[in-house]
């Protein structure tokens, strides 16, 4: 089967590999009916060291059942299924509390761990009773799009809200203009954030983040934009933050512009060494949560929202390609030429 | 009048200075019935560099109002009141929200501000309407010292355990068998925390732990007190971490044992830089949160407790000493020769 394979930054290849196969009984085996590009994937994009075999590639996708393994019972060939980022049995405790992320039999794709990676023909499922979520639209709904979202970035966006505690009435910062942070947006607004201000810069995801429920727009950087929310929000600053980049300048943001006993729901996975521990964090009481996303669980929560058409974070995905033009993909999405890729293989 | 002042690290004397008097029309004057040597005094007891004209120490008391300015209206001269660390207006956004240690006109007492400090014969109380909570117990009664616990460690106490998510059945690690970890320990246990794990050292303490509802303790420091800790939990850990001590070995020790999804509530005046950002914070879902206790807006919660016996958190004061014999209990508790020292001016 074809494959993508990451060799080192910037070197991105579809590939032939073996064929994805069942190994254990626990595990499905699916063949891609969709998957994508995520903005984490641009991280190793960008600093990814040379890997001799390359890194298989890619954790979001829908597809459908090929084969089941002797102990799968919740799913059947067949079934069109959405596989979350993350694998999970489903039954263990932290499973049962909503943290599939913390799964203690649980894993990730796409990163050179155990399971392969998405963005490509097929690819073995391990846990599938617990991982996949089984769905009941046809294939070529034009909600499929709204639906790959829920294997990441729109379950991400609603944990970084859940995480920065978004209440009715809230006013609310998300840091981000990617698909993410625009999915943020989406979630703050769902849970009823009266003032939810983006911090992004590029007119194309502006314009979608105001489609999505951003009262306000926020393009300045650093100590700039930090004034500028805090003019927004008569100087005291948001109840939330959503921070949905990783990256130190975001997170310096974040402290600068939550309110005291606010909170922070990190999403965007670190690439900053540590939090200040006393100023502003400590003596403001501003609580920091947030992590990988258990999407798995959230799936339950959004999906009818999707299907009733009152939540459209398929629109972040402003580009289809196929999966030989993956490595396209992945420069301009790099390039910010594209917010989010859509890869039918 | 004679105020306790803080010199230098080690240098505590009791001296006469000005009388404390009125000098805004929202100040209270109260002279000191019963006040305290905190935890959190033993850090400048350590580490004060020389202050020329001494600190005026103390952020704990129960007092008489002895003069009110014309602007204060809620409480009246004769009123015998509990005064919180921290003063607050009462009326601002913070306060109505129960932070009132981000008042918009807040600040601390005997910590060099603006404010005094009730390690003294009096003290003047900003702010005095929305500080000061007006007591109907008799200044003789038995419950004085638990209603002592009020102006601080028993709020702050709360605090840890609000900020570290105690739920019913939880599990709980209280990190600091000073009086604040031990009012941690009532706290968790009043919001029903299933186990609680008290990570101290002193035999005396240890024991009054277990009083007020430890149920079991680990002694060990480092790796082996994580370890030891694991062992308790089914090796996952505890859902909540109160964090009452803020050195750096605490803080790591929090993260060592705090489960995937928990929460660590830090009141310890952190000591340490900065807090890990990625491992285990991020990649465990694990929530930090905390700060400086509005203990103010927990009195209410609290109170009735202490009235109906049900919390006894006044046998945290193992010595009470004059106001002459402060710089003895200073020395006392930083020698660990008590746990919390009660002044009687």
């Amino acid at each position: 089967m074809r494959a993508t394979l990451m060799y080192r930054a910037g070197d991105v290849r579809v590939e032939k590999v073996p064929d994805a196969r069942l190994i254990n009984p626990t595990d499905a085996l699916i063949t891609i009916t969709a998957a994508c590009i995520c903005g984490s994937d641009l991280w190793p994009y960008k600093e990814l060291e040379a890997v001799e075999t390359g890194r298989p590639m890619g954790h979001e996708a829908i597809g459908r059942v090929e084969a089941i393994g002797s102990e799968v019972h919740r799913i059947k060939v067949g079934d069109l299924v959405v596989m979350p980022f993350a694998y999970s049995d489903g039954t263990c405790e932290f499973c049962h509390e909503g943290l599939n992320t913390s799964c203690l039999h649980g894993g990730f794709f796409g990163v050179g761990g155990e399971a392969g990676g998405a963005q490509a023909e097929a690819v073995r499922v391990p846990q599938a009773d617990g991982t996949l979520f089984k769905l009941s639209t046809a294939a070529d709904s034009e909600l499929m799009p709204s639906l790959l979202t829920l294997s990441d970035v729109m379950g991400t966006g609603h944990h970084a809200a859940v995480s920065a505690r978004v209440r009715r009435g809230n006013r609310v910062a998300v840091i981000g203009d990617g698909a993410v942070g625009l999915c943020g947006v989406i979630a703050a607004r769902r849970l009823g954030a009266e003032q939810i201000v983006l911090l992004g810069h590029y007119p194309d995801r502006i314009a979608l983040a105001k489609d999505f429920g951003a009262t306000d727009i926020v393009s300045e950087r650093g100590e700039e934009g930090v004034a500028h929310v805090r003019t927004l929000t008569r100087g005291v600053g948001v109840h939330s933050v959503l921070e949905c980049v990783g990256s130190s300048q975001a997170i310096e943001m974040a402290f600068g512009i939550v309110r005291s006993g606010g909170a922070i729901g990190r999403v965007g996975v670190p690439h900053y060494e540590a939090i200040p521990a006393s100023q502003p964090a400590f003596y403001h009481n501003i609580t920091v949560s947030g992590g990988p996303a258990p999407v798995r669980a959230y799936i339950e929560k959004l999906l009818p929202d999707i299907l009733e058409g009152k939540i459209r974070p398929g629109l972040v995905f402003d580009r289809t390609t196929s999966l030989d033009e993956v490595p396209e993909g992945y420069r301009a999405m790099n390039d910010r030429k594209s917010i989010k890729v859509l890869v039918k293989p």
